[in-house]
């Protein structure tokens, strides 16, 4: 399977990188990120390429990155600008592969394509992370053993909460389907959304600290955009009350491939209630955290490893009704891949 | 290598299935099994033929097992009977396979194969299991990190025994090798049986508890019938005695592959003296255990990892004279094997 | 990628071989080794002919070893002398394969190639190790997780000393490159050497406590021979004083390698200085230890992982003068294998 390349993945959280270089693997490369004296963050391959020795363990001198091995220096643009060694001689070809690396309400945005292709307002809209005075924001991050695709498939498929999340963010199925879940789906030329609507249903128990009436009416969107980033959002009103009018949630699941059988799940969650609220903080992240880790992690990596392979098709899988929004998104995201490959 | 399917494997012992879900690898694929409201114990496909979660993770709902993932559940012959999602529709295609699973004598026989072809009268004999008035008798499982070919060349030459066994069943070589072994072997259309003699031999360290006298005659004969069942019978008389006028202990040895490199090993044993003796049963198992887990296994197993590969002839292995039983056995299986393949 | 297999490979140190059977793995083969009661040392496949078993586990019945699966006997050519089962028939083909081993200056030396052609003369000279009127002597072994040609680029490149070793054999760029080190090389027919030259530098951590004066002139060379055997000599003397007229540290690096991703590393040190001094002899070791262990084995491990493949040659590193002596062994080693192939 070939990775989109010619996209924006998340390459994690404003604070995951600082002056301490780091290395993480996208799409099956390792990447060294460290931030410039200015603040600036910036993202190049891990590589050496006279060892091949991983870079982030090398030091910062100023903005310019000193390979741990032998020494070569190299600025932020990739360009080997020192060689301590011998005649001190640089080859041409002395580079580290540089990558977009795009900031923007506290998110990374990495570019691992062509880099002339990489224009930043092609990331998704995420400004909710940043609007503190409305919401109450938790970002986190989470290692999926699994090909990415199945973890779309599961956020854009949520008929799957009360069967695997009874008990945190789901309810039970007693509660949900019985109150006559309606699911819908929508697709444009750049994104597949689906839809949830549920009238007089009891507040899950994720929702219970939140809202504080015996029921309510849900509505979940979920929206993917390729290759992998989808952007949630839950309202829980008073039966008949216009969205909007209560509890609103927004959501960011942004899924970054470390290879064909791990997924990079970064998430981010908010609330426009209770905004100050240390302890609603931490219920907000201990039923994300149970949710995701405990719940959907395991069963997604369960069905990888039953699966044995990243390619669900060849499996011939049986589809649902429900799975109308997830094979269109596969078959989007596929025909992009197979546009870039020629 | 290509496993036999067309034949009964033992899938565990009565006590292992319940009205909880399990799941066991046989022949690469993971199998559901749980027991009826009636008592009655079931095996199908452990994935989910929708995403292919693990099912065994699900609830029963009477003797209904529902998907962990989506809630599509299933009847005991694993047709979808419901589809708690969107339009409800049950897909055609949406089934478990089904496995005949037949319970004899505190036993679970499956078979992986054509389920058409799956007679009862097939499955060996293994009464003495139940024949509680005659035997006392103590039951096992072990994983083995082998090829199940490599297990059934253990059993089926038992001169390994003064080798691997000095301490617990086997004897020290100089007490048995020296007696004078006879070993013999015997095959017919469906069977090979290996046999062992030993005249006014000491007794194992195993059989001293059992048999009080300082030697006597000793005779063994193993049993294989295809796949991979494997009945023992040891008898030790006083010296010049009739066979069956001493000590009898008859056992199983039952391998079912879970893949090419690892193996169940299902083990019963048995013995006509000190049957309502608690002792005698903790002993029993605990020669068993000190046997198979820490001297035969560790052994077969370092084989296979010497051997890379499961393919035992393809390393053109010297042959004994003591290697006719299992090279017999392992010809009839390969024919087996073959003939089902066209 | 193929071995060289008609040269000496070091086995490891006298003391590691005793009437104890031990099995390592060189060249991707188990190899059996133990001494007769004579005290000779030999060397044979670890597996049995008969079913692969690991005959370092068997017993040594004077000079001859028993398999202990079956009982199989071989003496110390490799010959099968006991059959103790059945007609006790010995088939042709029952042999160990017989490796000649050397033992010299307390170093084994195995040859895993055709044996007619195993000439102890071709062995290198480390007379050192037993100069112990001359040196005070450590040795040691090592797990290498890479290919054995990366430890061997990691040891004819030594100008990765400062940046891997700052703080232990290598001292801070600044005092050494600062210094003005000047890389060599030479080559003959049946070797490589890379040499190194720095004037009035400040002595490293390591050879502070052996050197008193704050500066001395510091002279090393690196000679590789074929297959990956790499003799080091180390001397530092006051400035502008012959050199020998100081510290002289003799070093062996014999690398064999146990698979492509996975190398032994035998190491001796020596120094002709407090050679009657527990103490220098702790903190020689330990240098060596934290300098191999902690700080060369990581980073050629990690160099390792990164390239994902054995052959550098194919990933297209970027050279740097200072590679001349790594390219030159690698040239000739592979022109050897090359030749051997043939």
């Amino acid at each position: 399977m070939a990775f989109l390349r010619n996209t924006w993945y998340c390459a994690g959280w404003s604070a995951d990188v600082s002056r301490t270089p780091i290395s993480k693997t996208f799409l099956g490369e390792p990447v060294l990120m460290y931030r410039t004296e200015a603040g600036q963050p910036v993202a190049m391959s891990n590589k050496c390429p006279h060892r091949f020795a991983p870079m982030h363990l090398g030091r910062l001198k100023g903005d310019v990155i000193e390979c741990p091995y032998h020494g070569l220096q190299f600025n932020t643009e990739g360009r080997c600008v020192h060689n301590p060694q011998g005649d001190g001689k640089i080859p041409q070809a002395a580079k580290l592969q540089h990558f977009p690396l795009v900031e923007r309400d506290g998110t990374l945005w990495i570019w691992m394509g062509d880099a002339t292709l990489a224009d930043p307002n092609l990331i998704i809209d995420t400004h909710f992370v940043v609007e503190r005075d409305r919401y109450a924001v938790g970002l986190g991050h989470l290692l999926v053993h699994a090909n990415y695709q199945l973890v779309m498939d599961n956020l854009l498929d949520l008929t799957h909460a009360p069967f695997v999340h009874p008990n945190t963010v789901g309810g039970s199925p007693e509660d949900s389907l019985g109150a006559g879940m309606q699911v819908g789906f929508e697709a444009d030329a750049v994104s597949v959304t689906s839809t949830y609507f549920c009238a007089d249903m009891k507040p899950t128990p994720q929702l219970r600290p939140l809202y504080p009436l015996p029921t309510g009416d849900l509505r979940i969107s979920m929206r993917w955009q390729p290759a992998s980033s989808l952007a949630m959002r839950l309202s829980m009103t008073p039966p008949g009350q216009p969205d909007g009018s209560g509890v609103v949630l927004p959501l960011l699941h942004l899924l970054t491939p470390i290879d064909e059988q791990t997924t990079h799940y970064f998430f981010a969650l908010a609330r426009n209630v209770a905004i100050d609220n240390a302890e609603a903080d931490a219920g907000m992240m201990a039923f994300a955290r149970a949710a995701f880790e405990q719940e959907d992690e395991p069963m997604i990596a369960a069905c990888q490893a039953q699966m044995g392979t990243t390619d669900l098709l060849s499996l011939k899988p049986v589809l649902l009704s429900t799975d109308v929004a997830t094979m269109k998104a596969r078959r989007h995201l596929d025909a992009l891949i197979q546009q870039e490959g020629r």
